[in-house]
């Protein structure tokens, strides 16, 4: 029983999906199939083809979404960037953008662990500089924090519209409202092995027509900073344009053939269930259970609704213990990442096929108490 | 069934495989199989553990193998680099390294598309230019030319000791011999779904001793030209090395489980058999059939045991015809993609599990002719 915050269990039909063998990647069954999943993913998105947006699959880990944003959004190389960091998974996307792509980065980090982001800082921050870029973690899945990202993007919009909105939403697709076009948003990466429940391997993202319009730009190249090639969606465009559009494929680099097969199955069965409410009503009911009737405490601060709905962040004073006593009847969650209380706490997924509310149970009454 | 010069079909139980559950990525049970798959890697990269390299896996496609190289073993910017240029591919590295990195690269290439590189004029450029990095590619999948690498390197350690050997071999490694430690090879970057018969969606690859040393190197960061994270051998090495030492494992990134999962049960089966010998003899008793019986004529020059061995590449006059004939009964085999004669010639796969003498008789005689 796998109940990590991913990858996690996937359905039947997507492993037997996963378990054939290669087609051509030009070939018309494979790009009907690469088609209709860009279709859905502009579903799960809330993206219309109309506004001008693309969704993206690459082969990789989450984190080449970071490199996505660093290697694409940042052309010149001289963009200030606002990063608000609410856990490890923002420190990371900051060293990445910071440290490697040696990028003009301010941090606005929530007081204290698993707290937000102070929303009058923000607006004094935002009243003062004019930031090119403004990048938030729609869950950090160390800390179970959940942006409101909704609120967030309002205000960059009425603040300072001509910033682009950056949202890591590598555990929130998939069991996260996410109103792309409605909330302004213009990139957007996740991973195919959280909410989607789908094998881990893929790289899904979206960007905006506005956003797209700064990739494509004609500039003097040799003033460009160095940047990498296979996350260049300068090199991608034309490809998935291609495969959304159907007819003839035009190749940049093969695509991970089986894991796009089995994705295609994954969001075919999430789309036929109501996922937000699903994984919102569950986490609600979990997370009572662990304050009400165990007395434990969340590593997420604030009301339990305005949690992380993918995953519940537990202080247990035994996590080592308690994972091991788990393994012993093969049942896998997750313990602490964020540096701060890493030894303190485990983390419990709630998405994927395992993660049944009897499933929960069985772990919590159990094992956890 | 695919005959295409990859992704490549694979074995039954590769793809049963492929077709299993996530399972933890710190786990026990996915450690264990990915040790396996590192030390099997050696054994086909030819590299012992005492020699100080280090296989590499991570989600991606061949074309993530550019980025090591360009994010890794150019670390001041200021490198200058020669590339042997034998087809599109080495046109595509190139146009990565100089135009996306900002590198110093000077190609030599080869003077005829499919022909090799002229080796007096290779010796010249060494005796006269100290390189930091020569690039060659083992074989290009474009036009089937393979790069005799042992004879190359050979000369690039004789007048240029200092230089680090890059080397790709996405269309090599697990038809054609590729001796590590005894050439002297500082890099070598493949992918798995060719001749080493596992499903599209890794990258695959194995640094040296001394290439690892000029990673790791403390520099001054503020110096340092912009480089991408996900592909930053700093962040992998510590994971990669946990996973070949066994213990606790040290996460970077989610690595894609089934995909692994599926390479060690390909890697166990291809190191059961002659693969080098196999691939050798089956290429060329088919290009001796195209060449001497059929009296077509092959897109590599030279003879015909000195071309790749992992493809044919055949002009024929109506290669879109051809494709279409096979299409009509689900064969799927490859057009031109060489700019200068891409509509001249097909390519044929001779990797992979379809790749039987009986098959590719069928389609060289039915088909092709």
């Amino acid at each position: 029983m796998l109940l990590i915050p991913g990858p996690v269990s996937c359905t039947d039909l997507v492993i037997d999906t996963l378990g054939q063998d290669s087609l051509t990647h030009t070939g018309p069954r494979f790009a009907e199939t690469f088609k209709r999943v860009l279709l859905n993913l502009r579903k799960i998105f809330n993206s219309s083809k109309e506004s001008g947006s693309l969704p993206l699959v690459l082969a990789g880990s989450g984190t080449l979404g970071f490199d996505l944003v660093g290697s694409n959004l940042c052309p010149t190389g001289k963009e200030k960037l606002l990063l608000l960091s609410t856990g490890y998974f923002s420190e990371e996307l900051c060293e990445c953008l910071r440290e490697f792509y040696k990028l003009d980065v301010t941090v606005l980090s929530s007081k204290q662990v698993g707290g937000g982001i102070d929303i009058v800082v923000l607006q004094e921050m935002l009243q003062e500089t004019k930031y090119d870029l403004v990048l938030m973690t729609h869950v950090d899945t160390s800390t179970g924090v959940l942006n409101d990202v909704e609120k967030l993007s309002g205000l960059v919009h009425s603040h300072s519209p001509e910033s682009l909105i950056v949202v890591d939403a590598v555990c929130s697709l998939g069991c996260e409202s996410i109103e792309f076009d409605k909330w302004g948003l213009d990139f957007v990466f996740s991973a195919s092995q959280k909410a989607l429940g789908a094998p881990p391997g893929l790289s899904i993202s979206i960007i905006s027509e506005r956003a797209l319009r700064l990739v494509l730009k004609e500039r003097n190249d040799v003033d460009a900073p160095p940047r990498p090639y296979f996350t260049s969606l300068r090199k991608w465009v034309p490809s998935i344009q291609s495969y959304e559009l159907g007819g003839k494929v035009h190749y940049f680099a093969t695509p991970p053939i089986q894991l796009i097969l089995s994705l295609d199955v994954a969001l075919k069965e999430l789309l036929e269930t109501d996922y937000v409410t699903n994984h919102l009503s569950r986490s609600n009911w979990l997370k009572m259970q662990v304050v009400e009737e165990m007395k434990l405490r969340l590593v997420t601060l604030g009301p339990v609704e305005k949690t992380a709905h993918g995953l519940a962040a537990i202080y247990v004073s035994n996590p080592s213990e308690v994972m091991k006593r788990l393994q012993g009847i093969d049942i896998d969650i997750a313990g602490g990442i964020h540096p701060a209380i890493r030894t303190k706490y485990i983390r419990i997924g709630l998405m994927g096929r395992d993660a049944t509310k009897e499933n929960l149970l069985k772990v919590l009454e159990d094992y956890v108490n």
